[in-house]
């Protein structure tokens, strides 16, 4: 360790007093806390051009004076028990402030958007069962065959972790996105369409970037997604909100006039569940060349599709170029590993390659080259296969425990992903006043006001909705889960 | 796989006839490539909802047609020799478009600004010897440690992958990375000051999007970093750049007037590699605190410095809160990494986190919780100090060489870092010729307008200087390398 000390052969004091003095003053501001190793003699006097016998002799002082103790054949470090002189306070460091202060400086304000609590969201103490959305199975993580692949991949990592990388991503992973793409979601792209980014929230803020200047206006499904909003707004986009309906986006609401881009989420809209029918896919497309409107199709829940065969993906029914396919493997590979890609029409493949480059220069090596061969040699295949099959099984006991134990509650987005949109009859009591009810029976459930639902004052009782992430329970818990909040809602009355 | 079908009972055609015709049609177009697998009868059959001797008929038929064959014992496959109708063409796809058609439809201008062309820079064919700015030695990264710390954090990381983590980082490691700034850099800072980024570019980015709308005012040195100034205009900043002389940024050339922004590179000015003497860095803070300005303080080569003690990092002077400090473990571990970090004052923790939130949900978990181990066990500061003598004995020899055969030459920034900043005296050719009678020899040096230095136009004559990375080459081909680089200059002539 370099230490922070600086000597002045032209002060008139010697250099031994001025290392003695320096370094008090690190120790007695905490800079060098109690017990904290200090660099050895020949190194420290290597960093400040003195010779070693200088050090040592300063060093000698400070052990006199009980600020540093040496333990033999071990090293020296700052005594934990600092002596009482060197306790007086020191110059005092910057005040935590508030606002005042910096209102009479002036500063610029910075950022006053809104936060996003949303997807870090640890369980609260009391809850034992947690419906919360957003967390994978734990098997999300191949833990095992990760290991024997980053073992691998470590071999010759070297070379490649001291260097910057291309910022789109590893072209062979770029090109088995795209040929995996082709029969699964029936999109047919170039390996240079496809750029790798952090997940689904930097692709969100990669499009923002691109299209959002202050003013802009941007439709979102109401209710949608917050952590994208809020993205929208940080750049100072106007979100017009679109009402969902039972089939998704309801496309005869579209406004007039220019939209800049469209968040949109047909297969499996966010929070609702809907899958948006083709002709209004095909109704969106043709609105979309008339507003002079991207859009944004998000595919978080592709990969687990529990019942027929998804609906082209818009991207797939494109013909103008219009279309940003969004996915990420958090899905499938949990949300740790911070992976996802977009597929852009190809006038976009230089915009977005630079606001990429922009945003970070491009992701980490070794993780991305350890997925290029879990994709490469199956791997991922067989994963996802094995944990659609875990996902069937879960959503089929929560789906029989609601039968059961709730009849009166009304489901809907069963058929992919690992959440279900329920909705309270009227006549119960509200979502709010359930997940309190709940929570007292270690529960977790989550009213749209609680989740990462955003514009949901267009729905028409917003608060007989609650959002249930199952993917992380097992199907005992799943069972245990529902037959409390029975009781939470039968035992509330009304 | 899922395969993208989807039938129709009430279209008249039967079952089995539809999934020949949709199958064909996904062959004829590649979206399933030839030699790719197709599911099993079992698989596609439960996806579709149809009997699984629905699916064995439609395949038998596709097989006698020629589009799948069937290995015994292995699967079905998309016949490698399709038959010639199949190759008619299909649907045309969406052509490659330019500007055109999309200025037809009225689609909106993506951004248009500035790409970073900048650090992923592999070596052009014909250089032997590279001395590109930006590359890590190959023991930056500590492979062997690695790969022994990867493996023992995997065990556990099922649980921490399938989460999302906090957006700030893992704690520990924004209290190890506090606890090394106090003694090294003279910063005395909370764990919760320090927000984790990934990497140079995005704190650069985070700082942009707090604070820089369209319009903004920010200061930049000249010459200065382009991948910065790309993003100040990115979001629409007014670049207004100060002089730099051989002492750093010219303070008394700063505007007057609001300014919201200013990247500053202190200790090791990018790309002079001029230190910033104590009273001018008290008298930025000063200007600053009139200005209402916030101060980016770029630390990039803190890690590295040879000579003497560093100055007082502008975050330690600092009594008002305006420097954000930024830093990255890219120069010590390699750019592949990814990992940096940021210390904000106390009012900007929560709108900085806020913005970490909304630009990716925070760092991938493994290599995270990776560094924090290398940190916590002292193999970081082993490390740093391993590499710090790997360089000295790289900088030593170039500056030997250059001293030997390019005595003409004058150089700076040499007592920290990987690069050194070259001036040619007048007289001799200019760095562009230069470097072509360079590369004809296979050396790669770098003039200004070739490296990622920007704003050079501020500079007295800005074709006489060059940048040399030499952090990558060992000593023998700095050696040579500059040995043809004197031959270059000497044989051109004028």
């Amino acid at each position: 360790m370099q230490l922070y000390l600086s000597l002045d052969p032209q002060s008139g004091v010697t250099l031994q007093a001025q290392i003695v003095a320096q370094m008090r003053a690190l120790i007695a501001t905490r800079r060098l806390p109690p017990g904290s190793p200090v660099p050895t003699t020949r190194e420290l006097g290597r960093q400040l051009g003195v010779s070693r016998n200088t050090v040592s002799a300063a060093y000698d002082q400070l052990v006199s004076q009980g600020y540093l103790v040496t333990e033999r054949t071990v090293g020296t470090f700052v005594c934990s028990t600092v002596p009482e002189e060197a306790m007086r306070p020191a110059a005092p460091p910057p005040a935590p402030h508030g606002g005042g202060l910096y209102t009479a400086l002036d500063l610029p304000l910075p950022y006053t958007g809104r936060g996003l609590p949303g997807l870090h969201r640890p369980t609260p103490s009391g809850i034992e069962i947690d419906f919360v959305f957003g967390r994978s199975a734990l098997q999300s993580f191949p833990e095992k065959t990760w290991r024997r692949i980053l073992a691998d991949r470590l071999g010759g990592a070297m070379e490649r972790m001291s260097e910057y990388a291309h910022p789109a991503g590893i072209a062979e992973l770029r090109q088995l996105i795209a040929s995996h793409l082709g029969p699964a979601r029936g999109i047919v792209c170039a390996a240079e369409q496809v750029l790798l980014v952090a997940g689904f929230q930097q692709g969100i803020n990669l499009a923002a970037h691109l299209f959002v200047a202050p003013g802009a206006t941007v439709v979102m499904e109401a209710p949608s997604y917050r952590g994208a909003a809020f993205v929208f707004e940080s750049y100072g986009g106007r979100i017009v909100p679109v009402p969902v309906d039972a089939h998704g986006i309801d496309v005869g609401r579209l406004p007039e006039g220019r939209v800049k881009l469209v968040y949109v989420t047909p297969s499996h809209q966010f929070p609702t569940g809907a899958t948006l029918p083709l002709h209004r896919r095909l109704a969106l497309l043709e609105w979309a060349a008339r507003a002079g409107a991207y859009l944004l199709e998000v595919d978080y829940d592709a990969d687990f599709r529990y019942e027929g065969s998804p609906l082209p993906s818009l991207q797939s029914l494109d013909r103008n170029g219009c279309v940003i396919y969004l996915n990420s493997f958090s899905r499938s590979l949990g949300p740790g590993l911070r992976i996802g890609y977009m597929v852009v029409p190809r006038q976009l493949i230089r915009p977005a390659l630079t606001i990429k480059s922009l945003m970070d220069n491009g992701l980490p090596w070794l993780e991305q080259a350890a997925l290029t061969q879990f994709v490469r040699d199956g791997s991922w295949e067989t994963h996802v296969r094995r944990l659609r099959h875990t996902y069937l099984l879960r959503r089929d006991a929560l789906l029989d425990a609601l039968r059961r134990d709730l009849p009166q509650v009304s489901v809907s987005g069963a058929e992919a992903g690992t959440h279900l949109y329920l909705t309270l009859p009227s006549g119960t009591i509200g979502a709010a006043r359930l997940q309190a009810e709940c929570h007292a029976r270690g529960v977790g459930v989550y009213p749209l006001d609680d989740s990462p639902a955003w514009l949901c004052e267009h729905l028409d009782d917003p608060d007989r909705h609650l959002l249930l992430g199952y993917g992380h329970l097992n199907e005992a818990q799943i069972r245990e889960g529902i037959a409390r909040c029975a009781a939470a809602l039968g035992g509330a009355g009304r």
